[in-house]
């Protein structure tokens, strides 16, 4: 998939990652970008989180985003906040950049290894060197565990392009669960109008992902828009969400371990914050992931979660419909379980909710919990 | 073991479990006995969790509670609460009280089946009928898919004792998660001391187990207090503490699938919010499970649930020991994993925490998270 206009991209074999796949990958943009972050809640941050977030206090238009898989250089220490600063200077050195700020950093992998510099300083002008328009050795370079790389785009109505990359967050592997995601655009808006859309559009996707419960020390989603192409501030903001929201699918549906993509989708909330909280109880009750996961049309555990997810609800009129067939409203109706055990064996379960306390709609993605995922986290090894 | 003075109770098979497994527990006291209770948050609540909870806001005594394992009559409209209120009217009948008000009920087993009333109808005084001072019938009435009986017992320096009993909570069996735990004392204190009392010490213990995070539509724990023999308030206190840590350990230990009991400890909170938060946090974690499941001395998953709990810590100094040894202070420490690897191969794991923003403690207990877990909860068919 081709980069928007004026973005440039690579990602390269920097030895990082023990496996010997990308691990470093570098985008720049030809001129200074408005762009816009929202990071984990995890008090304990990596160095990169917390240097990008003083960037963007800054309020400064940046030029590049330097990503390495394989370590996450997190919990370690005052060595770790002088690795990733240097980590921005070796990028803004090959990109012949003056300014070391103009550059964002990401780091994912191990937490509580030293960042292998050398490895690092050779990497990074091997990428810049690599520069080019397509966005798939970028997508490639910055995955941990994840099994596909994740890309998406959508056309603007003036030409302008929205193209944006993700990895994986929780349910993959121990210590490496991280969410990146990056959206670049041709198109722009100015900075604080960005941030208000960003903000938005990352509460109704990214957010909306839930996996093991598990929030990464270095989350970090970015819009990255150098404003080239017109575009009105609805059409950017539709856009962006639209590839979010198919990221935030692709991330759920790669989990570890994962065979079904869930998709809770809850209308009737009193406002759009119950609703999106129904919506993520459901999508991350460990009880419903393992029932989709046996196929079982067990709609206690739905009705348990969204009791428990502080949702304003009228339970004498909740209605559960889990694919296509409604099986509780206010009590529980007949159905033929074999038969919705069978709708449900499908690499995409739905599940709608009726709150019946407004009109406000919220949706969520997860994935089902398999034996494998427990295999995987327990018996990797630090 | 032998009920404290004053009470006696029972457990039968009436029918309501397919296994034919006892399944209909009554406890009676000779004398109105002061009690409290907390029940579960979840929004959706069991038509017995809704009229214990009215009738301890009527602030009158109660002579007797009788519980049914095997169907947890939720979810089942009107009819759940008619049903209900009718097991209540059978107890006290068959006890010959002529209030009903003074029984309390509970339910646990599958949501949304009607609760059989006929084979209610002819347990309950077929229950009555089995009184007797032992409390063991009535622990394995009240059990669905725990593999053992949890009781726990303390002298008090009057004569007087502690006796509790309790089931298990999350990780058993999907639509049959509940937590219930009932502590008899022939001590006493009159009903506002007694009800601050258990809110603190509920708080403490049963509040702390953390297993897979749902919360069940059933979750009740109730102490009744007959007050015949002189106790103080703290020595009471203390002991109804004792006895709920012990319970709530052993419920903790018998999760399904469970091989490990996970204890942590966490010291340096700002206050006892924070450090009691920090403990749920991690003993919650799903990686933090898995890793324990698989022997992983993984600090890297222990630090990032510190970071999401909300505690606020002092990252520079927060420690970290695991099975003793102390692997993380403000950075990683070097220690043989091999050797702390092995050292965690024990029924017992605990974690240690310093926090480094105070003085304040908190405990959390939860177990390890298996392949078996997801087999039984995926497995499982409504």
């Amino acid at each position: 998939m081709k980069l928007p206009t004026g973005f440039r991209a690579a990602g390269v074999r920097a030895g990082i990652k023990p496996s010997g796949k990308p691990d470093l990958g570098l985008v720049v943009s030809d001129e200074p970008m408005a762009w816009a972050i929202a990071t984990t809640r995890n008090l304990v941050r990596a160095p990169c989180v917390t240097r990008n977030r003083a960037r963007a206090a800054s309020e400064q238009a940046v030029r590049a985003l330097v990503v390495n898989a394989g370590n996450a250089n997190c919990a370690n220490g005052e060595e770790g906040i002088w690795d990733n600063d240097e980590f921005a200077n070796v990028a803004a050195r090959s990109l012949g950049l003056s300014r070391p700020q103009e550059v964002l950093t990401a780091s994912t992998g191990v937490i509580g290894r030293k960042l292998p510099m050398d490895l690092v300083r050779a990497g990074v002008p091997q990428a810049a060197a690599a520069l080019g328009d397509d966005v798939e050795p970028f997508a490639e370079a910055i995955l941990t565990t994840d099994l596909v790389t994740k890309v998406a785009e959508v056309r603007l109505g003036g030409g302008g392009r929205v193209v944006g990359v993700a990895k994986g967050s929780g349910m993959i592997h121990p210590n490496l669960a991280t969410m990146l995601a990056f959206v670049f655009t041709d198109a722009g808006l100015d900075q604080p109008a960005l941030r208000a859309v960003w903000a938005d559009v990352v509460g109704r996707t990214f957010n909306q992902v839930t996996v093991d419960g598990d929030t990464s020390t270095n989350d970090m989603a970015i819009v990255l828009a150098n404003g080239r192409r017109p575009a009105g501030r609805e059409e950017l903001a539709g856009a962006l969400g639209w590839v979010s929201t198919e990221l935030a699918r692709a991330i759920a549906r790669d989990g570890e371990g994962a065979t079904t993509l869930i998709t809770v989708d809850v209308a009737g909330g009193r406002d759009e914050r119950d609703a999106f909280a129904a919506a993520r109880a459901v999508a991350g009750s460990s009880l419903v992931k393992a029932a989709v996961h046996g196929r079982d049309p067990n709609w206690g555990r739905i009705l348990s979660a969204i009791g428990q997810s502080g949702a304003v609800a009228d339970l004498s009129a909740v209605a559960i419909r889990l694919q296509g067939t409604v099986v509780y409203r206010g009590h529980p109706l007949p159905f033929d379980a074999t038969e919705l055990s069978r709708a449900m064996r499908s690499p995409d379960v739905r599940i709608a909710i009726d709150l019946a306390a407004g009109a406000a709609e919220g949706v969520a993605w997860g994935c089902d919990l398999s034996a494998d995922y427990v295999k995987i986290n327990a018996l990797y090894t630090t």
